[in-house]
């Protein structure tokens, strides 16, 4: 029922939270980019019921988000990887991630995200305009079209 | 119970999620983040029914993204405000809003984020090494530490 309200507003936040489905879609989209493409990978790393994996691999593969990708090895009979519209959620994930990094996860135990070229850990994501100046939530307004 | 493995996770991403909650929850603060203070109002835009709602409010004052602040007014005991916690979640909720509008929303209605000072719309938000390179998914790697 929440999720059909959701899907009903008239904006594209609820919208997005619509298709990404729910905190473990977010987090099986997180191990996607990661690298993993295999069910029983899944299964593994999340620790996450087989139905309930299946379920939201299904919901994101009906949402364009993974793909089902035939690998014709024996013993798998595909894996999954995300399209285009899936890797573009690497800035939710990475956005996720540094606010996580902030605010709610203390811990000697992390990871940083790495430049593959230059090894530098990435900047801090920020709002900025067109001009390349951070805007805080205070700097804008919305315009309803 | 999946709340409870989120907050066991070794992830910022994981712990991000557990901290904000659910998708009414990210609703919550977009509205906060919007300018709506008083609970009357939230209940009116969100659709939510009043015992969800006043339950995700006392989660993310738990939780320290909002704030009960007494204004004292006949009526009105009190309002909800962001803290700066929740007020840094403006990149989570920017990277949702764009994603939705790429991939997720297709409509004639929507809004758009405009810098106050300027009156034009913000910059697409992309994930950036410290030179200011644009980096995909990828183009990162990760380290644990």
């Amino acid at each position: 029922m929440a999720r059909k309200r959701f899907s009903e507003m008239q904006c594209p936040v609820a919208r997005a939270l619509d298709e990404v489905g729910d905190w473990w879609s977010l987090l099986i989209i997180r191990d996607a980019m990661l690298g993993t493409r295999r069910f029983v990978d899944f299964t593994r790393q999340l620790g996450i019921a087989k139905n309930i994996l299946q379920d939201r691999l299904n919901k994101l593969i009906d949402n364009n988000i993974l793909q089902k990708v035939d690998v014709g090895e024996h013993g798998v009979r595909h894996e999954y990887e995300l399209t285009d519209k899936g890797r573009d959620l690497f800035v939710v994930i990475t956005a996720l991630k540094q606010w996580g990094d902030k605010w709610a996860y203390k811990s000697e135990h992390g990871f940083e995200i790495l430049d593959k070229d230059t090894q530098h850990v990435i900047a801090p994501l920020s709002v900025q305009n067109k001009d390349g100046k951070r805007l805080d939530v205070g700097d804008v307004e919305l315009k309803f079209i």
